[in-house]
């Protein structure tokens, strides 16, 4: 029984390793799509155009809101951030589950457009974990890491909406949760409404006449 | 992350083959426990008071009404069905998951009343095998089932508002799909609520003072 793909909002604190665990999900399972989000920050050392992230200017974001090219974007530390729309569609039409990974304001904004949508927060074990992660990253200065982790507490209270959380405590266990996670969302009933209805009328087709 | 115990409710059309299930569950995983239903139908061959069912009178089953010692209770088929409280209470309490299988009215009854039960409907892969699973029984006769089958459709309506659906074509593949299912469904934000309330708060007294 095969049902078209799920799109998987996944979010968390800076740090909880989201990056890697869509990339183990896309490299270990089949059935995987990573959405690539567009955003006018700047590239981090070692990110890739069109892998990481469509990096675009201001002009050409606002351009592609105007065409309704994107299915949510949003403001963040003052840079857009948002998700083309025709990869998404696609890929769900394929069958293919697509993972997106976005802050909880866009989250929010695609379960309202779209209530299928399953949404799961990475979580650290505890909030040492977190600081020793950002700390150890040395990408960006203390100062800039605490604005982002404040800011990102304070937004936190999004995490009750979400349906699911996934603590990364350990990778490998941590990506089969959420391909556990993922997979038996096959088998809501919101996913299978055509089936249910089929079984239901060939059961009052079977039993006609017998009583 | 240990959380507490789940309730899940398993229903599914007669023949479906739930009973089977619900013991391989219990036998299979150290996590679960079965509530017994008490009725006031009659034990079919082989079944076990204390076991199958609590099998009591009309009158002892209206008194633990009167006293509120069931969850739920519902006539099926001029019979009385109910969930006795106490067992299931104790057993979440001791951290198991315990599994219920009760018909749609009382299901929806207890998702009322316990927001976080997980609801579980038990699907033949089509209709054409449920008929040959019931009339292969050999315990009721045709005008019986086909009036309870019939009755069954009508009512099935509910399905819809059960959480998942688990389609039995397989025993073992059905029974790993209802523990992929429920062990997964401790993941959900609303099981973890106390948790991210302490990250977030964590969070906060970690960076304050740093930015």
């Amino acid at each position: 029984m095969k049902t078209k793909g799920i799109l998987t909002v996944v979010s968390g604190f800076a740090g909880t390793g989201k990056g890697t665990l869509m990339k183990r999900l896309v490299q270990d399972y089949d059935c995987y799509a990573l959405s690539v989000s567009m955003t006018t920050r700047q590239p981090r050392p070692g990110e890739v155009n069109g892998t990481d992230y469509f990096f675009v200017s201001r002009e050409e974001f606002e351009k592609t809101i105007a065409e309704d090219g994107l299915i949510e974007h949003a403001c963040y530390v003052d840079n857009y951030y948002g998700t083309p729309r025709k990869y998404i569609e696609d890929k769900l039409a394929e069958g293919k589950d697509v993972i997106l990974e976005i802050e909880i304001q866009g989250a929010l904004k695609v379960k309202e457009r779209f209530p299928e949508t399953l949404l799961i927060f990475v979580m650290p074990p505890n909030a040492e974990v977190l600081k020793k992660r950002l700390t150890g990253r040395g990408t960006e200065t203390l100062p800039v890491i605490a604005k982002r982790m404040c800011r990102a507490a304070e937004e936190a209270c999004g995490i009750e909406r979400y349906d699911y959380i996934a603590v990364n405590d350990n990778l490998d266990e941590c990506v089969e949760m959420l391909h556990r996670i993922i997979s038996t969302a096959h088998m809501r009933t919101i996913c299978n409404l055509e089936f249910i209805d089929q079984v239901r009328k060939d059961l009052t087709e079977t039993w006609k006449g017998e009583n």
